[in-house]
């Protein structure tokens, strides 16, 4: 049984952007702000590195009750204890991450066009579906849904939905409007000069438009 | 219980080197030329790219009873059932290898200094040790040991040791004298013209030598 968890405002680390800050102080200032959940992304470093900051993130949100992801790397996530994985279409399926992680592991997957629906099965919590809007953070990112493109394949989706790409404050209604349970961001917090203020003003962002 | 296994010609995969003949081709030659044991190693392609070579490595190597190993990504090594893993200094401990692969699996430990000595605990199989000789295929490789800081490692260490680095037919005499059980070739197979005759190469040498 998975716990509930909460995808309003949901971190995706980024190892450049947060190095000059160190990724646990950058995550630290975000959940102050109101991030409700986090991904370590890191696919370039190492396990053990991967690791290391895995633990002490771990050390700083479970007595938060804020939930933390690994992704790609289900080893990592298995040998630190993480609440759970996220899986993107070229990484072992979310079935793997069931299998390895258990049944309370929260399992996430990335969706990028329609011909992908079919990946999400029985071991997906939520879906992660983007990008919404084009976005500079991953090189080799997919085509932008669009806001009419996101909301059509949302609709085909019964689990949570997480938005990501390209979004920012100002943008933040209109993703909720096209059906997004919530809001992924990584250089909105990460590049940001002062992460806590701009995940507070994201939060303030969903809450006004939720009220 | 670990299964026996023979270290004598033992194969690490590159992708690039393997990239025009292709790795199961590569490795079906070499095996043929009496390769006894097969590391999948690629640093830098995606988990599910890497189990999808796995598994047809394990196609072809589980009838001859030749073992298949995963290097660093323990997750792959699971979900398509490998005969085990290897894991360097900056991979997961061996002993995250252990719990999750189980008893039977193989592991291997990369040790390139006396000071990593300490981190062969039990969970650990058999030695990788190196670089013996320089080499240019790991860009990131540590200072070659030479024969004389081999042959001293090798006596610290109880286990079984294959040795890497640099390894030619010209060499494994000299590479056996320094005391290790087997030689693990990266280049000397996987770059070479004919894979097949190049095993076959390597496998005469070290048979002269036990003679």
């Amino acid at each position: 049984m998975v716990p509930r968890f909460d995808l309003s405002l949901y971190l995706v680390t980024d190892p450049e952007m947060t190095a000059r800050r160190g990724v646990v102080a950058t995550v630290a200032a975000a959940v102050a702000g109101g991030v409700t959940i986090v991904q370590l992304r890191d696919k370039l470093g190492s396990a053990r590195a991967l690791a290391e900051a895995g633990r002490a993130l771990l050390a700083l949100l479970r007595p938060l009750g804020v939930p933390l992801l690994v992704n790609d790397r289900l080893d990592v996530a298995h040998a630190i204890g993480a609440d759970g994985a996220h899986v993107g279409q070229d990484d072992l399926p979310p079935s793997e991450a069931r299998i390895l992680l258990g049944p309370q592991a929260i399992v996430g997957l990335s969706i990028t066009a329609s011909h992908q629906l079919g990946t999400i099965d029985t071991s997906v919590d939520y879906v992660g579906l983007g990008p919404l809007f084009p976005t500079g953070t991953k090189a080799d990112a997919a085509p932008a849904l669009g806001e009419t493109g996101f909301a059509a394949l949302r609709r085909q989706i019964t689990l949570p939905v997480v938005a990501i790409g390209g979004i920012t404050v100002a943008n933040t209604p209109r993703t909720l409007a096209a059906g997004a349970d919530g809001v992924a961001v990584i250089s909105a917090i990460c590049a940001a000069a002062d992460p806590q203020a701009a995940a507070q003003a994201l939060r303030h962002a969903i809450r006004t438009v939720r009220r």
